[in-house]
């Protein structure tokens, strides 16, 4: 083994791909990066947050801020996004100036805005709950209750999300959009079995890889476990949730990952939750249960390369997220190591450098396995145990 | 999904590991880092070599600069290595400083000097080829010919070699020994059916894991291929060596991965070779072929964490490295994705970041499944492809 010398670099030919967001899905989008040879710059919304820690080549500034988005884009063949929250007019002023942006503005929006997403799928004819924008109390009650209110963008893992019974209910939803000036839009209050999602990559060309049918449980809004694929799940519903998923990535010509969040109804169809395009919760399982991971096929994707199967390499994967613990302890970390992975030599662990505060997003385990009940059993246990809700602290 | 915030950074408790050396071995410890949410330090030879394009944390210096070394390990809980070749009297320095070594100094000169492997081995009573420590042609002559000629220190990638069958042909080794100061070691030049790699992980409290023994394909002294497990292979042969790799890497007290170079002879006996004390062209299998790759568990074993299960995913996992091509090309790297990925969605690719000069290790690629030809054929067929050895330059 030679010492590296001072002469090499990164392969001329490798084209830089510019991300917008520090979060933990430009952080995993480092890994399939580096196999693949593919350089990443970064925005970063502060030093050292999660995906800056590694990623060498980045840079702090606002995503709002269009200067900074020119910096960051400067000799890159494609921008691509750890979130949704760009402003579509930069979007649009960053195409015009030559840059790629996958996906693009005129797809994102419907990623953005939950109205022009309802009013899409509307023209799809895709099965959804039944939808209408309101604007006041008078409204609300005319679309019945209950109900689900949600502000029409900005909203996020319960944000901008109220569950409505009574016309008292809907008062901070009305305060919060008349404070905004955003769209509210009222969803029928759909009886689910559970939730569903199709996760898809699509390249510009148009090439499509549709990931197995999982299931997923939300909980406070915020995504808790997935188990993919979803289990006892007809194979007609599950064709037709993939068949769905890669036609809205058509219709919509959507690049890089879309997830399609569904429910499952108790008499056997599909309806459209919300749509994601960039690697999504739902699809964590991939970086150790499928063949190609969802972070490698957005960066597949979002370069026109051909795309990598997306088949599952194991009979089950279950995917639970580690959240902060309680107020007085944040949970374990790394010094959650010596038991979790002692206990389990095959447990996938995943954190994301961020500092556990209560209920937020620290990391994900997966666990895969030809018993799901073992799977489940194993995943549960190592996030409880680095949320700190097993054990004793003082251990 | 929310922006990153602007308060994380890196979990307060997860310690620093530094690494010295800037090559892919270095680059390919980052992406189990950042799963493990575990930060890197580096000592990279030059600016933008291979690790340095994907380790933020870096800082370009000599790794025969005891000062450079002690900057690096400052903060870190321990120091480990991407190659062999830091003196050992700069790690004594270190270990007395108080940081942790692993693989330590008195370990790692077995890595480091042949002579020093043979005598240990032989204590040990390891199975070995006949060698002896020669000082002129003389013994050279004494020791018989044909035999196999190598510089006690500083070879690697088949230099500092020479295979010898008449007394002219040790000239070369002789001055090159002559003008270095280093000792010559004459080794029996074996007739073997094949080389095996018997890789294991061993942290510093004892506890080890040993990867299914794969066979290698050397040519010119630079591994060109790995199939893991070795076909064919005796269960008793398998688990000979096994024991054998766990019994040195236990007697020498390594800590990381240990790699042990064998012969298989055509009578059903193991040789060592060659130890290597870090991961190991041999291992790269692991990536996609193993519960946990050999880079991760370098990684726990450093930090004395649990292992991880060293068991294979797939019947078979080939590996392939990618050399750079002909002079008049280098092969084709990022302009061969489009074919390579296209032709086979399941091909897992590995590359360097290197610019490609002809023989140079690049990248490499796995290919697993259930048929052991089809993953041959794939994984050769894209390394050749990727070298630039077929098809037309011009297209």
């Amino acid at each position: 083994m030679s010492p590296a010398d001072a002469s090499e670099g990164t392969p001329a030919q490798a084209p830089t791909i510019a991300v917008v967001g520090g979060g933990q899905l430009a952080r995993m989008m480092a890994e399939p990066a580096a196999a693949l040879g593919l350089p990443l710059r970064l925005l970063a919304e502060a030093p050292g947050v999660s995906a800056a820690q590694v990623i060498p080549d980045h840079e702090v500034g606002d995503y709002r801020d269009l200067d900074a988005l020119r910096r960051l884009v400067e000799g890159c063949r494609v921008v691509t996004f750890d979130h949704e929250h760009v402003p579509t007019e930069h979007l649009h002023a960053l195409e015009e100036a030559g840059i790629a942006v996958h996906p693009g503005p005129a797809a994102l929006v419907h990623a953005q805005d939950k109205v022009v997403m309802r009013e899409a799928l509307a023209v799809l004819d895709a099965p959804m709950p039944r939808w209408a924008v309101v604007t006041d109390l008078d409204e609300v009650v005319a679309f019945g209750l209950p109900c689900v209110l949600k502000t029409s963008r900005g909203g996020y893992d319960g944000r901008g999300v109220w569950f409505v019974h009574t016309p008292e209910e809907a008062a901070p939803a009305l305060e919060a959009v008349a404070a905004t000036g955003v769209r509210l839009l009222a969803e029928e209050l759909v009886s689910f079995r559970r939730e569903l999602s199709a996760l898809v990559a699509r390249s510009p060309s148009g090439q499509a890889a549709a990931y197995p049918v999982v299931a997923s449980v939300q909980q406070d809004g915020i995504c808790k476990e997935v188990v993919a694929p979803a289990p006892d799940l007809a194979d007609s519903l599950a064709t037709q949730a993939q068949e769905l998923a890669l036609r809205i990535a058509r219709e919509l010509d959507v690049t890089g990952v879309l997830a399609v969040e569904l429910f499952e109804t108790g008499d056997g169809r599909v309806l459209v939750n919300e749509l994601a395009m960039r690697p999504h919760n739902t699809g964590h399982w991939t970086q150790d249960g499928a063949v190609t991971s969802q972070f490698e096929n957005h960066l597949r994707a979002v370069l026109d390369l051909p795309l990598g199967s997306p088949v599952a390499r194991a009979r089950w994967t279950v995917m639970v997220n580690i959240l902060g613990g309680p107020a007085d302890s944040g949970g374990r970390l790394y010094d959650g190591y010596p038991h979790a992975l002692a206990r389990d030599p095959r447990l996938r662990v995943h954190l994301y450098g961020k500092e556990p505060r209560p209920g937020r997003k620290v990391g994900h385990v997966n666990a895969y396995g030809d018993d799901l009940q073992e799977c489940l059993d194993r995943a549960r246990h190592a996030a409880a145990w680095f949320a700190g809700e097993l054990g004793d602290r003082s251990e």
